[in-house]
């Protein structure tokens, strides 16, 4: 019998315990990190209330009940039922019963009133009828992502349970080492911004921590080939654990599955949609400009099919020695500072992704409160000395006057921005100003892929702010629903007829105007001299809009050049990484301490700016390290 | 065409234009770091003086020209000729003819005689017969490990042939990656003594430098089971150094075999046969003492095959962008400091193994001077703050005195010593106080494998001191052979009676009282309180020699426990260590003084205290490292 069977003989020992006599247990397994028991008597056992609590408590495991297939109502009958449980204002627009796991998934514009205080509309769904079900949120805005994804999903559900049981084998198996030791190995991003990868090791288990490239002339991977890294088979890394979507840390997940990677993708739901959304785009981006890409489509799918979605502040077993916890990095839509707690008390790393410490629009400030925490790996993008950047109140106020004195010279202000991030943080700007009268009503375009993603974030109310969150709960009153904005869904006529009209605001991909649809806006708008471009993204070295902020005035379109007329502004205050002040004050205001903090995801002089000053303030052991070293922290 | 072949190509039309017309060129391979060059005119290639020089200065290469087999001179008629040019003062004791090759092997008591100056004697022999010689020294004193190896190597040749032409074409093939880093990662002895080794690694090329063990209650092996040393198979190791023969840096180079490697090991000759013979009773003890032993002889023979001797101040490729040279070391016979040489001037690396720097009777102080050096991996067994020894003249002082003392009372001294290293150190001391009547003339009994390693050393006294190599060219003063030196062939009879005769002095293994017939002789001696127990070599905690110089007075023997009444004395002024002030001289006189020092091979206070006291005097930095870190230099 191999280990694992050997637990859960126990656990199901435990079981029997704690479940009163008259409910029978036909059968306990794991599925990824979870513990499914399956029962014939799923009404009584919904009927207990607190008994899956006991048990959660008890196994200090996260639990699920499923029915036994044979003692279900039909789903003809229990859709009926279930519709007249769920109150009307709930707003269930689908029901999928899958009877292999006697599972149902409720999709509904209130996902909330169909779970009821304190899932006792849940509780009440089973009792009626013996399926457990499952809710997810009706996005508010339709999304092909989110559409596509769930889609896909149920498609290849019985393949994921296959994947989730093989997960679930793996983690809760006993480990083999009597050792002890925790490493961390740099395999990019270190001394530069970009190609995100981290491997952690222990004596049973490797984990990946991110893998994104890093975009330039010609693109760079992390060191992927390195014997410590995938080099010695891919099979050889137990998780792969990513903190948020940007391609700059997610680009390659998708290459992990081509170089044969079978296991977990951890990460938030929202970061799961939002990088199919983005590889898939990265994908068609490389086909376009005539590059080979490293891996096709399907490989983004098996990404997706392997992610083990998890939410915030869940404790999670991924391996027989470590425990993960995603806390909100406020950074981006799901972006997580990821938490390891290695062996029973023995270590605990924390890797800070991209941060954002102060509360912005649409996200709360990044957390620094956790249980126990030894290292923390620390992203150093604004770590440099002089990296101070304008507050966010002095840089809308900016925007607001940017605004108002174009639309006075009779002209429309293009804002480049990436689609994910800062753009949905401008609508809501751009929203309440016009609301409240400091600026006036103006049609403001969304084009690439901006409104897709901000369908993304409207699926997610949790992971956004309170103040959004609940305004997108009350639909009138949802932002990024507001009259003023519009979807550009037509080509370049479209883009040139809007160009001609009144005047607008337009906000485009890319952030840094290479390629992307903003180069057609700057052909359209580029001439204009009462137009003004404002830039909001970091502009990298080498870029176009690099060129533009140093006074280029020759911009390359389609057919030539344009002379640009345009009046060009920078904007730095709505940035979704903490400046230097922000950095230190995470460290400062951390709970607990680290003893020591890896300053990584910045350029060297802001790498070692930032170590340097971190040790200088608190008297903590720092380094700037560079790739493919390896530390070992106990 | 693989592109070791088209590198030979160009070799061979860069030979083509520089040997004379009339000398034929019928092929040209690599075996090993050598390239051999076969000619149907051996002779006129011989009478050539100078071709071989010009050949090997243009192309950069170790040359070895090898006549085609059917133009041989037959052995028999070869034999008389070669007898006839070789004066008879060289000593010839046996011609081994390998016609595959056309090598003929000459071992000689005076290989001087038989190379003739500058070679011309080797050119003459040639000349008269075709075929190549190599000459080897008749051991001094007859050594069954020499013997052995050499044996086993000749019934091995043409095995060893195959194995030295594949890691020629491995060592001469292109490099694949445009990438440029060095990096070492440490698997064993930092922050502790006792099992060595390395991995130096660059885009192209995985050394291991060392593999050793850690003695104790569990041997304790280095983390050869890491992804990034042999965890991702034995076979992307390109190739192994080993320092010296002690076993905690050479032990495990034989399990190398059992895990699947099959490249060379690079070592000095000295080092090859001292390995052969330590690991083989590292065998014996392990069965001994009912342990299963991590591999067997058989994986020894491999070890000893796959041995590529190198001589002190040779600049070698090893494989496309390294070039390794080894450096005497001072340690013990044949200890080499390895100096790396990576990329076309990119980067240098030098590891100390152990190091003495002073000058000792048996060997130079280690060599500091090198064309470049970055970065230098230095031992620190003796690296605290209050590591100073007794320097070696006080030392001798002591012993003469001690010895003397004892005599005058009628009793004998016991030294336990490990064979290889102090104990030749205290032969050559004793048998020049006895010459100059320092102290009286005593039978000196040698047991354990000490008769045995001393052969070895009179083998190759090239790599002892001027004095003690100049003397073993005397054989009338080789002293070695002083007639107080006695071997004890017998068991315990033979022991018990010598104990219950004469005063005498005793060098017995092991030296740290753990096993060996010196716990024989405390049996026989200990409770003599005219005798004294003698330590010279470092007492590791835990060890019975540590105990006793703690004052332990009762001493578990075969049967039961001996009251010790000697008298115990410790000198410490005989280390094949560089102590604290050595180790500190060795880098403030070093040529170049390096911009890294990484200490290891110490206690962790040791490493810790050399690595601050070296950053402070020498303002360089200076890390002391842990297991399994990884280091990145360029």
């Amino acid at each position: 019998m191999s280990t694992v069977d050997k637990q859960l003989e126990t656990v199901r020992a435990e079981i029997a315990e704690e479940v009163p006599p008259d409910i029978s247990i036909s059968d306990v397994k794991y599925e990824g990190p979870e513990l499914v028991i399956y029962t014939r008597d799923p009404k009584k056992f919904a009927r207990n209330g607190d008994l899956i609590r006991r048990l959660a408590s008890k196994l200090r495991k996260r639990i699920t009940v499923r029915p036994d297939p044979d003692v279900l109502a039909r789903p003809e009958d229990a859709e009926e039922r279930i519709l007249e449980v769920i109150p009307e204002e709930a707003g269930v627009t689908d029901l999928e019963f899958h009877p292999e796991t006697g599972e149902v998934v409720i999709q509904a514009r209130k996902p909330g009133v169909v779970i009821g205080r304190h899932g006792k509309t849940l509780r009440e769904i089973t009792q009626e009828v013996g399926w457990t079900p499952e809710v997810v949120r009706t996005p508010p805005i339709e999304s092909t992502t989110v559409e596509n994804v769930r889609n896909f999903l149920k498609q290849e559900r019985e393949d994921r349970r296959d994947i989730l049981e093989r997960v679930g084998r793996q983690i809760h198996r006993e480990p083999m080492s009597d050792d002890e030791y925790v490493r961390v190995t740099t395999l990019g991003c270190c001394r530069e911004v970009g190609r995100s990868a981290f491997i952690l090791s222990t004596p049973d288990t490797r984990i990946l921590v991110d893998c994104g490239n890093k975009p330039g002339a010609t693109e760079e991977q992390p060191y992927l080939q390195l014997p410590e890294a995938l080099g010695s088979g891919a099979s050889t890394i137990d998780a792969v654990v990513l903190t948020h979507a940007h391609l700059d840390h997610a680009a390659l997940i998708p290459l992990l599955f081509e170089y044969g990677y079978d296991g977990p993708i951890y990460c938030t739901e929202p970061t799961r949609d939002l990088m199919g959304l983005l590889t898939l785009d990265y994908l068609d981006r490389a086909a376009d400009e005539g590059r080979t890409p490293p891996y096709d489509s399907e490989m983004v799918r098996e990404a997706i099919k392997h992610a083990i979605p998890l939410e915030y502040g869940d404790v999670t077993d991924i391996a027989p020695d470590v425990k993960l916890t995603l806390h909100d990095a406020g950074h981006v839509l799901g972006s997580a500072i990821s938490h390891f707690h290695i062996g029973d008390g023995l270590y605990n790393v924390a890797f800070s992704g991209d941060v954002q410490y102060d509360d912005t629009r649409l996200f709360d400030g990044a957390v620094n409160d956790f249980p126990r925490v030894e290292t923390l790996v620390l992203e150093s993008t604004y770590g440099g000395r002089n990296d101070y950047q304008t507050d966010q109140e002095d840089a809308e106020r900016k925007l607001i006057d940017l605004v108002t004195e174009t639309y006075d010279r009779d002209g429309s202000v293009l804002i480049p921005t990436a689609a994910v991030g800062r753009a949905q943080e401008l609508m809501v700007v751009l929203e309440e100003a016009m609301r409240e009268g400091e600026i006036p009503e103006l049609p403001v375009y969304l084009d690439g892929m901006i409104w897709e993603a901000t369908a993304v974030h409207s699926t997610y109310p949790e992971f956004l702010s309170d103040d959004v969150r609940d305004r997108i709960f009350d639909e009138a009153d949802n932002p990024f629903l507001a009259d003023a904005f519009e979807h550009v869904e037509g080509g370049d006529d479209e883009r040139e007829s809007i160009a001609d009209g009144d005047p607008c605001i337009v906000l485009s991909t890319t952030g840094m105007l290479e390629g992307g649809p903003a180069r057609s806006w700057l052909e359209y708008l580029g001439d204009d001299a009462d137009s003004t471009l404002a830039f909001v993204d970091y502009q990298a070295k080498g870029t176009l809009g690099r060129r533009i902020q140093n006074g280029w005035g020759e911009v390359p379109v389609d057919d030539g050049t344009v002379d640009l007329e345009m009046d060009v502004q920078t904007l730095d205050g709505f940035s979704g990484h903490a400046d230097r002040q922000g950095l230190e004050n995470f460290v400062r205001t951390m709970n607990p301490r680290p003893d020591k903090v890896l300053c990584v995801h910045g350029d060297e002089s802001a790498s070692q700016d930032l170590s340097s000053g971190l040790y200088h303030e608190f008297n903590m052991r720092t380094f700037a390290p560079q790739n493919m070293e390896t530390f070992r922290f106990i």
